[in-house]
């Protein structure tokens, strides 16, 4: 059975979980604290598994795969049905593209050691650490909504109707901005298609609040 | 034929070079400056090719492509051979880990508007922002390594002996570092590694200082 090391609140996880979900496999939660015991990332157990110690780590029968984007390609390219990639090669780069720049633009400046970094080693203001969140955030996704808005394929979801790899990490990001009380009333394509992909199962069973480690 | 709008110096942009010299891909180089004119990047007519205001945007006969991971990809898919790409789904999986280890984790946080944010909004002086760009180079690049060290896949290149994403990826994040004098003493395998990549003409002839908007 495949195993699921993972953080209930980490969006990289929760994108796999979303995966994992629409493809209906099932999996073993294995949940990994990032708070707990100074961060059960960083213990050597886990970090055998994974030297950048961060959550998510798959693991298929014995295969050891890291990167949550790596993770959902592996999981399309060895499950394909239902399909989280489209079929020409020109929409796969257009829904990658999505990803990657919430994947490399946003989520990355706000991850739990870059805040720590700006409050312990650069002594910023709790108030400092939430606008620098809010910015990144902000920014990054009203260039999603300017592509959204300027694209002919958007549809219910990112491309048309069909559910893809950049449904499946534009929901997390969604979820953490909420979390940290972003503006989200000037993005109401990217807020449309969240309401619309926070309707199905996949996505329902995979936020944070229902996970086993949930708080 | 392809045009590539770019800027000699983003690690992006030469991650995308050194794959279309790798397939042998003849393109237009369109530079894009991104310290000129308040940055050329910001302009509107560069916005409405990429709202997200980043380089490289890749133009393949009118079909327009953003975020270089999803542009790499594309050309392995339309261009197969010489493959960027692995053949098997766990092997595919790896490199494409190794690569976004290094876009997602590393890369993001030191790009220009990044290091702006640090001096501009919250007035670090300039050597805090060099420890900054150091930290998270130093330890992304510590965290690869020991990847590659525990790794009996790692050959000559990231993955066995023929270059993958993987490489195209380290190769532009090792110039940055040299560039910012960054500690690479301690990653002998990724050294090794890089240093065989730029015996290579696709390598060679994609490095910054070649490229004709080069300063």
């Amino acid at each position: 059975m495949i195993k699921l090391h993972n953080y209930f609140r980490s969006s990289a996880s929760y994108r796999v979980r979303i995966a994992l979900n629409f493809k209906g496999l099932p999996y073993e939660y294995v949940p990994v604290h990032l708070l707990k015991d100074g961060g059960q990332q960083l213990a050597p157990s886990f970090r055998t598994l994974n030297p950048d110690s961060l959550t998510p780590v798959l693991d298929d029968e014995g295969q050891v795969l890291t990167q949550s984007l790596a993770i959902i390609e592996y999981l399309d390219e060895t499950r394909p049905l239902p399909p989280l990639l489209p079929r020409t090669a020109v929409e796969r780069a257009y829904v990658r593209s999505i990803a990657l720049a919430i994947a490399c633009e946003i989520h990355p400046l706000n991850n739990l050691r870059v805040l720590r970094y700006l409050v312990k080693t650069l002594a910023l203001s709790e108030e400092q650490k939430n606008t620098w969140y809010r910015h990144w955030v902000e920014q990054g996704l009203a260039s999603l909504e300017a592509r959204l808005v300027a694209e002919a394929r958007t549809g219910l979801y990112a491309l048309g109707d069909a559910i893809t790899i950049a449904d499946v990490v534009i929901v997390p990001q969604i979820f953490n901005a909420q979390r940290m009380d972003c503006n989200l009333g000037s993005v109401p394509t990217v807020m449309r298609i969240y309401d619309h992909c926070m309707q199905l199962p996949a996505f329902i069973d995979a936020q944070p609040s229902t996970q086993p480690d949930a708080e």
